[in-house]
């Protein structure tokens, strides 16, 4: 099941995504929501980003480019950062570059959508308290990352996590493929086979260092091959399951007044 | 005027604080509040952290010992961090040390609530952003920081950021003492004098960054003198403007079901 949060005549709503269609919905996506009996034309409503975050974590250089780089062990402490709710945008919406800087990077990831209160979590039984997955772009500008290693600053500039298109709550993670193309050109491709520290594993450990609640997002990684892009390029993070997250780059907004 | 939230027969209230009373408020903070008509003892009830952050962003490394020892160019890129907002408790409420380690470590800081959506301030202009003050332990476990650098592990558990006890709105930063006392010795006391990045500037650098919202709670540093400690130690982080945060340390609960 796909769920969408959108935008029709300037009212947000919530709905599921059956094919062409989108059929409103209302009440709360982790305890309890019903069909309102509205029906939308996908094409014609403005998709938002599917969910507004309780938080936003992410996790650091998650990816290897062939399986024989992975480590016979994992790291004791994963690399795990926040970035800030204020930096959601939806599907279509710019990623606006921050004055002063001409580039910055893209890193397309699979999304998790934490619907239940979790804490203490063994890796075997992460799955019940997943709602769904999306997309997530986590984008960084790499000239904010503070000289001894601190990311926060160039992770949280407004418009940096592009999320969407919808949240899909049937995935099989072993089958996936969290890919990226650069004005139409692939840049990253890459099944959980790469994938360092698992979906089941990171929030597990997570889950023991804090309790995680319904609406965490938790960005599990992006794979090799992101890279530094300017303004007028669009970046398209695609998972062929989910959907879609298209947004372009474009340089911020001087205001005249 | 001092908000508090407090705990009466089980029911979570809003209150203004007035000497050996609180007078129940209803309402947002933020927006629009009154008062019911109700008045509560204040020594009858349990106090809560004063408020549930939409986020928390902190500072490190912004004291200095003496004021000679001040840096004569501000730093490019502040250290700034994130703090999950699960970790928060109130006054009177144990720190937990997580299993495995013995020892964590407090800090006593003024904590700044934002009261109105900012972004892109200059510093001249923080001030009408500023809901009220209150105070902030930032608990850290040392062992869990990143080998290359990163916190958020070590800042993240459960119970790490005691809050509290009241949002003071009227304080006059100049003339505060940012004070902890560990078992009844004193440990921090500092001034504004010895603050690195002042809380104008600190905001206004965010506000450039992201969009701060209503109810984001801004950790401003901690004074010289924090330390490791272990369970059964009291700390009591205290501004004499707003009160007094007492907390103890206590080993993890081990469950036996």
């Amino acid at each position: 099941m796909k769920f969408t949060r959108f935008e029709s005549e300037g009212v947000i709503c919530q709905g599921v995504v059956e094919k062409e269609n989108i059929r409103e919905i209302t009440g709360d996506l982790f305890t309890k929501w019903e069909y309102t009996g509205r029906t939308f034309i996908r094409e014609d409503v403005k998709l938002l980003a599917p969910i507004q975050p309780n938080q936003i974590i992410g996790i650091g250089a998650n990816y290897v480019k062939d399986v024989s780089e992975l480590p016979e062990k994992l790291p004791d402490i994963p690399v795990f950062f926040f970035k800030p709710i204020s930096s959601v945008i939806g599907p279509g919406e710019d990623i606006i570059i921050p004055e002063g800087i001409e580039e910055v990077k893209f890193e397309s990831e699979l999304a998790v959508v934490i619907g239940k209160e979790a804490k203490k979590l063994s890796a075997s039984n992460v799955r019940e308290y997943i709602f769904g997955y999306t997309i997530g772009n986590d984008v960084t500008a790499p000239q904010f990352i503070h000289p001894d290693g601190h990311w926060t600053v160039g992770k949280s500039f407004d418009t940096f996590t592009p999320l969407g298109p919808y949240i899909e709550t049937e995935l099989d993670l072993a089958n996936i493929r969290v890919k990226a193309t650069l004005d139409g050109i692939e840049k990253q491709n890459s099944g959980m086979d790469l994938i360092i520290i698992s979906v089941e594993k990171m929030i597990a450990y997570l889950s023991n260092v804090m309790t995680l609640k319904p609406g965490d997002v938790i960005l599990t990684g992006s794979p090799v091959g992101a890279e530094l892009v300017g303004a007028g390029s669009i970046i398209n993070c695609h998972i062929d399951e989910i959907g879609s997250l298209k947004n372009t780059f474009s340089k911020v907004k001087v205001s005249v007044n």
